[in-house]
């Protein structure tokens, strides 16, 4: 088994955490997005949407996609639970952490992308090149500030985001908070509830995977 | 126990075929996305998000967001599973339903309501307003015509998009399809995996939920 990873970027980092939760240790191969290692043939041949995290099993299977990686750990290691345990619960942990994928992680990302000079035609992850697109900047800006609002209606009656128990949704949530600081966006001062659980889950050991 | 739905809508048309698969028939209410019912304080009092398919349990828990929706079903119903068995099967659904939710259904309809007349303040689902972007256009017209590629590709090797079962993946891909119709896109003449592949699913009787 191995996991394709690269340290500095917030998608794998999802994976690492939710893999430091379990416990779990896998080999782990870093491909240097910087140099756009995983648009080379090389790395096209193993997993051919050009992106990273990508799991290999060991029967050759390939995985991609962070909630499918995290998925197959918790099918084979169910505990601690991080995907919820009643139907309720994991409806609920599927909704935010899909919630603050789209509002939060791909939201900061259409302001970060279209903005930054090395994705200058990176604009959208995986095979295909695109221009960035100024007005979506704008337009990133304004759902990241809308994230922070949804996060913190989220977190006004519960310790954590899906719930009572933390989760990959929490994990998703945390990345997105940590991704928006490279745009130079903080989790608003009178925002209580978020300060509150953003202390809690970024001083969870994981949180340093 | 009620689901929020839409019929025109692509989106709740997902729920509805997952649950003609499982056999499960739950009460439904219409909201009228064109007369902007989601947005209306009654409906904003029960699913925050704005958005439709939402579901409300019999103790008020609400889940929006399809994947999470069929989550709970998923769990509460687990025959037929729609979500895989194994974890392998479980994460190749997970990955490939992702993987077209993005690529497929994100991607057109980044150029359907960049486009369309009655989505002008509205490019993006949910709370805010969005005014169109023409150049999303153009950009979702390439991702549309990459997703006919993507799907294609995916078909090549196996009868079912995540492998040898009809599962989530597969209703999401293929409301994706149908969901392209709407730009006039169809499977390209020569891609025959994906027509086979269409021709099975569309003709399984859920299709017509």
């Amino acid at each position: 088994m191995k996991l394709y990873d690269f340290t500095p970027a917030p998608n794998p980092r999802r994976v690492r955490i939710f893999l430091a939760e379990k416990g779990i240790k896998v080999p782990m191969e870093q491909i240097d997005l910087m140099s756009r290692a995983q648009l080379k043939p090389e790395f096209l041949a193993v997993n051919p949407q050009g992106t990273v995290p990508a799991l290999v099993l060991d029967d050759g299977t390939v995985i991609s996609e962070v909630v499918a990686i995290c998925r197959y750990f918790e099918a084979v290691q169910p505990e601690p639970r991080l995907f919820g345990t009643t139907p309720a619960e994991q409806a609920l942990v599927t909704m935010w952490e899909h919630i603050f994928e789209l509002d939060g992680m791909l939201a900061i990302g259409e302001a970060f992308r279209n903005s930054v000079e090395r994705f200058k035609d990176r604009a959208l992850p995986g095979q295909l090149n695109h221009p960035q697109i100024p007005a979506l900047v704008e337009r990133g800006r304004r759902r990241t500030v809308h994230f922070f609002d949804k996060l913190e209606a989220c977190l006004a009656d519960r310790p954590y985001v899906a719930g009572g128990s933390y989760s990959i949704a929490d994990i998703t949530a945390m990345a997105s908070v940590d991704f928006a600081k490279r745009m130079d966006y903080a989790i608003p001062e009178g925002n209580a509830h978020s300060r509150r659980w953003y202390e809690a889950v970024s001083s969870r050991p994981s949180a340093a995977a």
